[in-house]
């Protein structure tokens, strides 16, 4: 990949982790919930999910403060998953991203609500972004789908570790793509982009969102990997990753970020 | 309380209720997880929230299907707020309106992703209610505001138990009032209210949250009544009943009910 798609990735990320750092401050009425927050919303990480709405926002006009909170937003709503997902309940990972997670740093309690409070305040955080009111609401019904498909993907997962068999491609629509397709509609509607830029955003990012989540699947030696094996998985992370580049065509202005986003989060080594 | 007041409390219940029966049918992507929903959404309960939503709808204009989701939308958020309270390692309540808890019946991770799933699906139930997106915006705005206040309340009250000391007023302002407030703003938004109907609305709710949340504590034998005794919560109840209702007059045109309402929450023996 250039080094020009780098720079920029880099460009969007360095903005989405600069608007992070502005939240969860020390005034929240209980300090405690806000630390447990910023700890794991400030964790790292690729940042995929603000990146592709970023991108979408450049494609369809500028990205201001507006579009970043709004990334921002999606990425508050992830973290929040990931949290939920460490806990010993669920897969009971005691490290995240390198670091310890959430409710071993915080407690179980606590981690929990850290995790309920990021999702309100992904929708908070669209809610009060000062866009106009109609693409608002929009980008909250994007958003809220993604959300509760989130949950009944995690619950297919985890149904299937106990059943052993899985339906592959529900859980990683649900859980990994459906909210990959939030983030670019929100994109789309914080730059005022058109009918026609949302249906091309949500189809490239379905396609990405299952391209990422196979090659996840590869580097994890679990999923579509395990159940397809390699020579499949390649060949379905290739059929999608030119879905979503074919997806772009004539719908936007500038692609090129977007196409090698696309080649990026396909064939990636981490 | 007259048979009045009683007959339309009933009656306004009865359409959360029938509504509510709506939701989380068969067709849900995991099966389970939308029976957990039903589960905790259709346990009973008072109905508070929604009751006082569609009150102020019906003081404003109507009761139609939307101001009915809008209200369901508020029960939702409360509903996810106590299956998480109930969990292991929040309070530990095996029952609930004397029924199992939510993790008893479902499991532990199945019911922390029903409580994740009530909160994305309350914010979906308003996001596409149908009414005029800056409307829906405003409600949306209302509901995240009170969804962070609601985590960050019951931090406040988990680390009182652990500290010993509690600021009883920060912890029932948000954990219960704030929710109360979103409910109220919500109805007036939904039936087309005023600022000045949205604004007294708001004053009515926080102070009748309160007035509840007391008498709860009094009931319960704990929170206010062990920190200020019986006469002093008494009197507290009073002036926030009072207070009450004297913030509807002159802004609504018919305040029987909500006068009723207040002395109903302020009164109430379970």
């Amino acid at each position: 990949m250039s080094d020009l798609f780098h720079r920029e990735y880099d460009r969007l990320r360095a903005l989405v982790e600069a608007r992070l750092e502005t939240y969860f401050t020390a005034d929240a009425p209980a300090k405690s919930l806000a630390d447990a927050m910023r700890y794991s919303a400030l964790s790292g990480g690729k940042r995929v999910r603000p990146v592709l709405a970023l991108a979408f926002a450049k494609a369809c006009g500028v990205i201001d403060n507006t579009a970043l909170d709004a990334a921002c937003a999606v990425e508050l709503l992830h973290t929040y998953s990931l949290i939920h997902d460490d806990l010993p309940a669920m897969d009971d990972d005691d490290t995240r991203r390198g670091k310890p997670s959430n409710h071993i740093v915080f407690g179980e309690w606590r981690a929990i609500l850290a995790g309920d409070a990021l999702q309100a305040e992904a929708f908070s955080k669209i809610a009060n972004c000062g866009l106009e009111p109609p693409r608002v609401a929009k980008m909250l019904s994007a958003l809220a789908r993604a959300a509760v498909d989130v949950c009944h993907g995690q619950t297919l997962d985890l149904e299937a570790v106990e059943s052993g068999s899985a339906d592959l491609y529900a859980i990683h629509a649900l859980k990994t793509a459906s909210l990959f397709v939030a983030a670019a509609k929100i994109g789309v509607l914080a730059a005022g982009g058109t009918e026609r830029q949302l249906t091309a955003a949500s189809e490239y990012a379905r396609a990405v969102g299952l391209a990422f989540q196979i090659r996840d699947d590869i580097l994890d030696k679990d999923g579509f990997y395990t159940a397809y094996g390699i020579q499949k998985c390649e060949e379905l992370i290739e059929s999608n990753t030119i879905k979503a580049k074919n997806s772009l065509k004539g719908a936007f202005g500038g692609v090129r970020f977007l196409s090698s986003l696309a080649e990026e989060l396909a064939g990636r080594s981490s």
